[in-house]
Parts: structure tokens; C-alpha cells; sequence
């Protein structure tokens, strides 16, 4: 479906790795790709689509399609409804990132399995809609129409109140040393979209603060109704509340990491050598065991470390464990 | 320093699996351990400490060590004085864990740069507290003295508030499907400590409400500032908030994965067939290039995954990539 991949961006350093990823076909203007683009995504922090916007509007083909990967949704409609007739407007908000900025964090299988939003305009036909979708799904996303209120409504709950959620939990450690020697651990991981860029951040929340500001009212009100409970002795409504949570918790789809959905884990202990990740596939290899899933547990400089593997049946694990202790290696299954 | 490990456990399918995985040395009765043992940690949750100390009271040696590893030190330390004159009491709490439970979770490098904090009680000899210091630096731990009651209003602010912080977010979402739907992302990994056990997280939240009372509020002020911050439209203060946040987060030690502290990541696109894991460790090591970290990102299922290798220096990594390609391996480094 897509014959060409333009790219526009102020930083050429950015187009130039873009080339030579394979991730663009051609480095272009703006105004230029705008004439010859049939779809156009908006791709920037959300201050700058009305600049944007305005610079391509005088150069789009009449029945293109412009659309964002912006992280709320009514705003972006207000701002996509000033483009001339004849254009179509999609608003569109991808729900998978990583940690890694810039082209350099591309990945064929970011949206895998991610839920895409779609917030059409009112009056974009049916077959721009559908072409739409085709192409979208091509890249394993799920995609969902939705209004863009609604859409806002849904980030704000579970995304922009955890963010800053977890920038009031840093705060908390005032960054105090004892407090931080003593955070490395979960806390480093709850807490790790405070890390994110402050100002893309401050875009999204002020974007989309009619929704965030009473969703972090119910927060509050919730927080408070826990440490009445807490304060109170109340051991009832406190193994209630931590109950509900995970049930609610456990019915999260989970992402899925290994090569097949479902796999048995072996924990191993290898030697800190080199060549000791290579060695473990030749030794299940051997038996003809697939390795679908690995990952590094934990390491002890110059000494070792555990890593966990994933393979398809418990058979294999079996299979496995005893063919990595016939070479010295402690395994077992978890 | 150890010589044998008696364990004592209620379930004997346990007590037969640590003996299989040679935790154990040698399954035992509560009693018949306690006057053989020269240290004992207490490893239940926090409701059976106490019942478990009259139970072993009685048998324990003279200058026998009575150590445990829970969450919580105050209340804990509260109970460890009931031991008889000569027993020396040593409260502790290893800042490390894993999702997994039981013997099964065992990890020889699970302790490894993890804080542990003991709270001696008044009166334990130096050549004691030396002793006890040493056995546990040998797991890699880094062990810090610590009164118990600072340690418990640091667990409060690292632990115990973000967990009552994960409940309460959960909640938001009401489990409803269409935030279920979008929440299959960061909120996941954000709120994963919300599915922990239920039961023993009563015990610990209302063994430390002293500490976490005061701290709810902190965070509930902290949440009210930034809520006024954001309907008021008060966007320096919301930058400032964000920026404060990053700037401490930041600063919190980074768990090392990999097999050596630093390294070069180069992300492959590889095809989902057997063995393929193991293919890769042979491409590199064939260049004479060591893995020290492997990471499955991505999968779709039937097709193909992204992989992200952490080899030891940027030739290294360049050398890689050429070799992947060579292969056929789409690789670039990141």
C-alpha cells in the first residue's frame, strides 16, 4: 500500500540517519511534501501543529488525509478542523512508546498488539477511513474509533494521572541521599516516566487538563479514603481495597514478550565468561530445544549471573535442564 | 561461613523442593532447628512472627542470633526483645524481590548491590553484628545500620506509598473494559505492584500506618499543588514540578542487567524460526564478539521480533552489525 515514505524534520541529522535506516525513502521540505503526500502525520510535541498546520494547508492535495500521533485528541481535532475542505482529518494516537527518542528508537514492532486511537473528523468517507485502517493495521495495531473526548477521558486515567502520580512520589524523597540509596529497586521502575521530557509533558497535561483535573480530584478523594481507613484500624476496608485492586490489576491484557505466547521458564546460573549467552544456544540447540524467551535476571560483576530462558513445552524445559547440568551449569524449572 | 542450612517450613512439598534445589541442607521441625542453629531468620509474613517466637524461645542457644527479613523493623524489633537475655536480635530487610514466590523465586544473585538494612538491637556485641555483616556481604548485599524506625519512614516513602498509590490508580480505572483496553501499556508495569498478595500487604501497611499516615498526607498536599497548578494555568510551576521530579529521579542508582556495566546496544529485526537465539550468539561469537546483554523486545507471532544486544565496546558494536547484515539480519546500533 505504501509505494513512498517522505520525511521533513528541522534536524537533518535526523533525516540522515532516517536514510539511512531505510525508515524514509527521500528527505523533502515541508511545503513540498505536503504537495506530493496522499497522507500526512503530524509528528511533533503538540505546540507545534498550529505552525504546522498552517504551512502545509496552502500546498495539500485536495482528498489527502492529514493525521498525528499526538497524545490527546480534542485539542488536536480543533486545531486538524482548520485545514481547507476536501481534507481529511484523522486524528490518531498510537498507544506504545519506549524510553528512546528520535528515529533511533524506531522499531518494526512498536505498535504490535498496541491499541491505536482513531478520531476521525465529522464527514470523512468511508473508504478514506477504511484505507486508513488497512494501512494502520499493517503494523499489528489494534485499532479503535473513538471520540476524541472519550479518548481523553481514557489517557487521562491511565496515563497522564499516573505521570504525575509518580512525579508526586519523587517528590516525596525530597531527593534526599538516604532516600534514594534505598529507591533503587521497584521504585525505579514505578517511578520511571517522571524521568520523560518536561516540556513535551507540560504540553500533554495542559492539552488535556479538563479531563486530568477531575480524574486527579476521584485520586485524591481515593488516597484519602485509604488513609482514613489505615488510620482508622479499619484491617476490613484496607484488604477490600488491596482485593479489588488486583483484580482489576490482573485483568490487564498482558504485552507479550517472547517469541510464542506461552512458554515454561528455566532459571540458570552461568559463569561471567565471555561467549556464555552463544554457548547456552549451541547447548539447547543441540537437543533441538528453541530458545523463545531469555532474559538477564540479575549479575554479579566478575562472577555471574542468572538468566532466565523461555522455551515451548515443559518437555523442553525438562529436556533442557538436564542437558545445561550435564555441562556444569546449575539450572532448574521455575 | 555457613556450614548448614536447617529449614523449617509448614508445607513440606516446599521443604522438598528446597531440598532438591540444595537451598536446604536439611528439612527440620521448628523446635529441633531452633536449638541446632547458631542464626535464625524468620522468612513468614509479619502475623506468624510472633507465634513463632514462643515457639523457638525456649530451644534457642545461648548467643544464638535471631534475625528475620521483613518489611517492616519497628514492630518487629517490638517483638525480638521478647527473646530471653543472651539471644542476640538483629532486625533485617534485604530491599530486593522478585514477583516470584516461594523457594521456587530463588535467584543466588538476588541480593547482589541490594541494600539491607539491620536494626540490631541495644546490646549485640561488635564481634557479633561483624559476624553477621560478613555471612551477609557475601551475597553481594550492601549492608547499612540503620534505627528502626528511620528505616521504616524511608520503606514508607519507597515502598509502602507507592504501593497504596498503584491501589488507588487502579481503582480509577474502575475496571472498566475501554480503560482495560488502553491501559495494556505503561500503566501495567506503573501499577504491577497493585497485584501482589493481598494478605500480606495488610500486614505490612498496618505494621508501618505510624510512618505512612503522615506520608499519605504529604502525597495527597503534594497532588493538591499540582492539581491548583494546572487549573489555574500556572504552567511554570507545572515545568518546575516536572523538572524537579526528572532531575531526582534521575539521580537514583541504575540497576545493572548486563553482564558488565557498560556497553554498546545494537537492535536486530529477527525472523520468529527455531533457534534463532542461539544463531545470533553464533554469528558474534564466530567475530569473537562477547554478548553481555540480551533483551526481547517486540514479537509478532509467525513473523518476527526485535532484539536488543549489549556487546562490550562501540567496535564491537559496528562489527556486529556488519556481521548481522552479512547474515541477513536487518541491525543498526542504537
Amino acid at each position: 500500500m505504501v509505494h513512498r515514505i517522505l520525511g521533513s524534520d528541522r534536524d537533518t541529522a535526523s533525516l540522515d540517519k532516517a536514510l539511512e535506516m531505510g525508515v524514509i525513502d527521500q528527505a523533502i521540505s515541508l511545503e513540498e511534501g505536503a504537495r506530493q503526500a496522499r497522507l500526512v502525520f503530524l509528528c511533533t510535541p503538540l505546540r507545534f501543529y498550529s505552525e504546522i498546520i498552517n504551512r502545509i494547508r496552502p500546498y495539500l492535495k485536495p482528498g489527502s488525509i492529514v493525521s498525528d500521533v499526538g497524545s490527546t485528541k480534542e485539542e488536536v481535532c480543533r486545531l486538524l478542523a482548520a485545514l481547507p475542505e476536501g481534507i481529511w482529518a484523522i486524528g490518531g494516537h498510537p498507544m506504545a512508546g519506549a524510553e528512546t527518542r528520535g528515529v533511533q528508537g524506531a522499531d518494526r514492532y512498536l505498535f504490535e498488539n498496541a491499541v491505536y486511537a482513531l478520531t476521525p473528523l465529522p464527514g470523512v468517507p468511508a473508504p478514506v477511513l477504511d484505507f486508513m485502517v488497512e494501512l494502520l493495521q499493517s503494523t499489528g495495531a489494534r485499532i479503535r474509533f473513538m471520540e476524541a473526548t472519550l479518548h481523553d477521558q481514557l489517557v487521562a486515567t491511565v496515563s497522564h494521572i499516573p505521570h504525575l502520580t509518580a512525579v508526586a512520589l519523587v517528590a516525596l524523597t525530597e531527593g534526599k541521599a538516604e532516600n534514594l540509596m534505598m529507591a533503587a529497586g521497584g521504585f525505579r521502575d514505578t517511578t520511571r516516566i517522571a524521568s520523560s521530557n518536561p516540556e513535551l509533558w507540560e504540553d500533554i497535561l495542559f492539552s488535556n487538563r479538563e479531563q486530568i483535573v477531575p480524574h486527579l480530584d476521584q485520586l485524591i478523594s481515593s488516597l484519602a479514603v485509604i488513609k482514613e481507613a489505615l488510620a482508622g484500624g479499619d484491617h476490613d476496608n484496607i484488604l477490600r481495597l488491596l482485593h479489588e485492586a488486583k483484580a482489576i490489576r490482573d485483568k490487564i491484557p498482558r504485552v507479550r514478550r517472547g517469541l510464542i505466547p506461552d512458554f515454561c521458564d528455566i532459571i540458570c546460573i552461568v559463569p561471567d565468561q565471555p561467549g556464555i549467552i552463544g554457548a547456552l544456544g549451541q547447548i539447547l540447540g543441540h537437543e533441538g530445544i528453541n530458545i523463545v524467551d531469555i532474559e538477564i535476571l540479575r549479575v554479579r560483576e566478575g562472577d555471574g549471573g542468572t538468566i532466565r530462558l523461555g522455551v515451548p513445552r515443559l518437555e523442553d524445559a525438562e529436556k533442557a535442564v538436564t542437558a545445561l547440568q550435564r555441562q556444569g551449569i546449575k539450572a532448574w524449572t521455575r
